[in-house]
């Protein structure tokens, strides 16, 4: 019990008994009641502090709806893009004189669900999600919208749940990818996709496809792979690859460390980077720029996607008027090395 | 007053209103209270995730004082070593029964203090915490010790607040990276340092200067940068040390980061690498695999740091014997190509 004891919530009962006032007058001052002189304010704080009591933005939520805080659920917080769209939502948030707190699904379900529990008991005013690639069932974000508390989704969203959405136009990076190796002579273009149950991924393989198409090369089954875009995917994928008799001379991978990874697993085959084989990167991360040869990529505005999905939550959280959906452009052809003039 | 209202809580009062039972037979219900049927149980339990009832762990913690939920407080998940720390923490977390909320304060004091305020109003258990580089004064966790919510630090940490203490020897990492380019031949080597105001990069210092010391090599005080650790930095010292007369041939690199830069900016000025310069950096990248020459790392174990730390913090919140205050987590030499016998 002394365990107990020692946790016990601090009151406004004891900062009341020290200073030898009323409960009710502690609130006030605690509050910056008006009625309230500014020296027993100050008073009430500095025992406030010494007490460790801190105003408690909870139990304030109770009456005044608020917290200030602005929950986060993303995938994966190691990613360069999760990481860019957290510095945008931060920025944003902070701003706007909120506070952010983030959780990590590492891509399961099961961890979401928990996740929007962990965020609806801690109170946010509002929160803004990247769904996982499992995430086929959205039930659990009801919760939300029966309280009222504003969703925005960004990047992997579901229709679905109410709310401002914004996402980047997937086809159109894996088109001008694909079209840009298409453009230095490549023939025989290969596709490591995602996995087909992200309408992302499905995106980006759908722009893939018709860059070929409209440019009059043959789509091979054989050049078009489906993946959870592991390490291990992307190294098969240049292994099949780099057998066939007809191997590839440009490889469009889905992801920044899929692309990555077939780079690698290419040079260490003994295949010539770039003569015979131009590779580029659907997503940008810090490495692309130091490799050898250094890596093209299609950059994708996470710092934007993440600012712009705060800056739409803030407006529901304040009731004025949002743009539904919005939709980004992606983005940024970045020639590196990698892609090379046949 | 809609939106007031729109976002009212949902009691237990709407339930057993929804059901015709008392509402304590649906707090016993939803706290599976042994005297009340399954079959109450199931229909209470349906009935609260119909109306968007969650089981307000907040609420909860008042009579239970637990929340399971762990709260995060790092500097910068961009970085490698407080992704791969979190990986820890986080499964370590969950296969004990606790989620985690992360709190980034981009190296500011001033948002380590408002995320501490942020964590406490959650009603965190424990903390898991890596001072920013900037924080001296640590009064703001006074309010976790006065509550007996125990803090686990790691990486940066201060003795000055209660609880255990993960780090590093980072003066031997410093002292075996220096001895290590010297051993392969090296005479003058550099190194890029980080801020003096941190105890970290202090230690990587005066490793990196015994070690010159114990092996009879002079320190010269261009040899000796301290900065930031920016991009432009690390570019800045390049040029600085490329126009000596007595160019480096060796650069030990304080951050992982930086030495990418270093590796990257030698490159461009015409350094042949690992030739005529070795290089090395105390924390490793995925980055640090791919780039040509691959670079030599010190590497800090994260994730053995965050998964020890939050294994620690769980031992105190359930008021076990921790194992000591402090732990020290060993580091390991990874020599690649950057490092080069002359």
């Amino acid at each position: 019990m002394a365990l107990k004891e020692q946790k016990r919530e601090i009151t406004i009962n004891d900062i009341a008994k020290e200073l030898n006032i009323s409960p009710s007058t502690v609130s006030r001052a605690l509050n910056d009641n008006a009625k309230i002189s500014e020296a027993t304010k100050e008073k009430v704080k500095a025992v406030a502090q010494d007490l460790g009591y801190e105003l408690n933005l909870v139990a304030s939520s109770l009456s005044k709806n608020k917290t200030n805080v602005i929950g986060v659920i993303i995938p994966n917080i190691g990613s360069q893009f999760f990481a860019k769209a957290l510095s945008g939502i931060q920025e944003v948030a902070r701003a706007n004189g909120y506070n952010v707190i983030i959780c990590q699904t590492n891509e399961s379900v099961q961890q979401e669900v928990d996740m929007t529990r962990v965020m609806n008991s801690a109170r946010v005013d509002g929160l803004v999600c990247c769904l996982t690639m499992e995430t086929k069932d959205v039930g659990h974000f009801d919760v939300f919208t029966k309280k009222g508390i504003p969703v925005a989704m960004f990047d992997r969203v579901s229709y679905a749940v109410p709310g401002p959405k914004i996402v980047v136009d997937n086809y159109e990076a894996a088109y001008t990818a694909t079209e840009h190796l298409i453009n230095l002579g490549c023939k025989r273009v290969a596709h490591l996709a995602g996995t087909t149950s992200s309408k992302v991924f499905c995106d980006r393989t759908e722009g893939f496809k018709d860059a070929l198409q409209k440019n009059d090369l043959p789509l091979l089954p054989q050049y078009l792979l489906s993946s959870d875009l592991t390490e291990q995917d992307a190294r098969d994928a240049v292994r099949i690859w780099m057998n066939l008799p007809d191997k590839p001379d440009g490889i469009v991978a889905a992801s920044a460390s899929s692309g990555l990874i077939i780079s690698a697993a290419a040079k260490s085959a003994g295949v010539r980077l770039p003569e015979d084989l131009s590779i580029i990167s659907l997503g940008n991360e810090r490495c692309n720029e130091f490799v050898t040869p250094s890596l093209s990529a299609v950059d994708m505005p996470g710092y934007d996607m993440g600012k712009s999905a705060v800056e739409q939550l803030i407006k529901c959280i304040k009731s004025e008027k949002v743009d539904s959906s919005i939709t980004l452009k992606p983005i940024q052809l970045l020639i590196r090395n990698s892609s090379f003039k046949h």
